[in-house]
Order: C-alpha cells, then sequence, then structure tokens
C-alpha cells in the first residue's frame, strides 16, 4: 500500500471503528448526564465506606465489595458513553458541574483519565490482600487520581 | 458448653457482629437514599447497554464493562448498608419508592435478593465469553429477578 492508500485504510478503521462506538452509546444528554452523575454518587458512597474502614475498624470483605465497585466504573468507559457532545450543558439529577474543556482538550483528559483507572483497578487489588496500610496508602492515591480530575475538569458548586 | 452458655456466647457473637457491621454503615438517611438511587440508575445504564448490544451490533467488550458494574452493584451489599432502619421515607435525588414491606418482610426480602445477586454474577460470567445469544438469554433472567423486587418492594411513580 502506498502512503495515500494506508492514510484512507486508517481514516476508514477510524469511522468504522466511531461508528461502531456511536451505534452503541444510548441514551439522551439528560439521561446520560443523570447516569454519569449516579456512577459518581455510587463512587463516592464506595470512597466513604473504605475512608470508614482504614481510618476505623478493618473490614476486609466491605473494603473488596467498595473497590471492586469503583474498579467497574472506572472501567466501564464513561468517557465516550456519557459524555458524548452536547452535553456539555444539561440538567440530570441536577446541572452537570462538567467544564466545557473536557470536550476539546484530549490530551489534558487523557492525563487525568489515564490514573484514574489505573489507581482504581490497583486499588481493588490491594483491597484483595486485606493489607489496611496498603489500603489506606493506595486510597490517599486513588482519591489524588479522582482530585485531577475534578480540579481541571468539574465547575465549583 | 451447657446449653445457656451456648445461648450466651450466640448473643455475644450476634451482637458483636451487629456491632462491627453497624459500625462501618455510613450517611445520614438521606445519603444513603440518594446513593442507592444512583446505584440502581448506574444499573439502568448498564442493563440498557446490554440491551442495546444484544438487539443491536453486538460488543463483546461493552457487554463485559456493563456485566461487570451490575455485578459489582450486586454484591456490594446495598441491603445492610443502603436500607437501613428509618430510610423507608425521605428523599435522595428524589422521593424513596421503597415500600416500608422492605424493612419488615425479611423472609420476602431473601427471596428476591438472593436471585438478584446469584443472576448479576451469573450474568458477568456469561458476558465474559461473548456468546451474544447466551447474553441474551441471561439478560432477561436478570430483568424478571430486578422485577421480582420491583413488583413487591418499589412503589410505583
Amino acid at each position: 500500500m502506498n502512503k495515500t492508500a494506508k492514510l484512507l485504510a486508517a481514516g476508514l478503521s477510524f469511522t468504522i471503528l466511531a461508528g461502531t462506538a456511536s451505534a452503541q452509546v444510548i441514551g439522551k444528554t439528560e439521561d446520560q448526564i443523570r447516569w454519569r452523575q449516579s456512577a459518581y454518587h455510587t463512587m463516592a458512597w464506595s470512597m466513604g465506606r473504605i475512608k470508614a474502614n482504614v481510618e476505623g475498624t478493618y473490614n476486609k470483605e466491605q473494603v473488596i465489595e467498595a473497590a471492586n465497585l469503583i474498579a467497574a466504573i472506572a472501567n466501564s468507559k464513561m468517557g465516550p458513553n456519557l459524555f458524548t457532545a452536547g452535553s456539555d450543558k444539561g440538567k440530570g439529577w441536577k446541572e452537570t458541574r462538567v467544564k466545557a474543556e473536557l470536550f476539546t482538550d484530549k490530551e489534558g483528559v487523557g492525563k487525568v483519565a489515564g490514573p484514574y483507572v489505573k489507581e482504581a483497578n490497583e486499588m481493588a487489588k490491594v483491597a484483595a490482600t486485606g493489607d489496611a496500610a496498603a489500603v489506606k496508602a493506595q486510597f490517599g492515591k486513588l482519591g489524588d487520581a479522582c482530585k485531577g480530575c475534578h480540579d481541571k475538569f468539574r465547575k465549583d458548586e
């Protein structure tokens, strides 16, 4: 294949992939905003549970339940599925707090999304060991990863 | 141990277990109601994604993402953690639709909670195979398990 053909093929693959991905995306803007707000609040509950365990009586099973749920949300590809074009404004349970930059600054999004998914999966691994001190340390790293996105792409209330 | 001692020991174990469990439960009533509404809506999103895949173009990874998230929620022990006494009334994102019977009919709750957790975990297993027909069948079973609880313990809107 010459260079032009390769570029065309790459472009076609991208179009097909994009087409396939968009065919699976469900929900109107208000649905997507409500679902993403729901997912973040389910994570907030789970983070709160881990915090209560590392600061109080440690219960291995509870931390595993919470960490697995956080990891499952982190791996659910909320980005392409619940932050589609046009959802920078709108109301789910409440008005979205997302900044418009999330939809334009792809490099910046990648810099915060990657660490978040990585630390969430690591949290699940560490939770499985039942090592309270390691869980406490990983909880801090995960919290920092969450904050990385909040600071950059979420409006203050 | 004589019978009285055994009963006392059993009672003590129960008290300790109950004490430990309650120490890990977090959130005020309105927090718990908001978190459980969030978790159910995160499941609704995930069920919608599986539905879109079995009815449209099947994407194995998307179904796995959604099924794993549903399973993680099902395994998170929402019952004892987000349906504590007094949360039969109250407002999270909106007024709770739970019926008071959920807090009194323990046998009935067990009859619907068990199948829901079982079918959710089975859904994750079937999703991992990528067998679209099997996923479709399991999706039906999981939907029935969800409905079993809605019919019995959720008020109509």
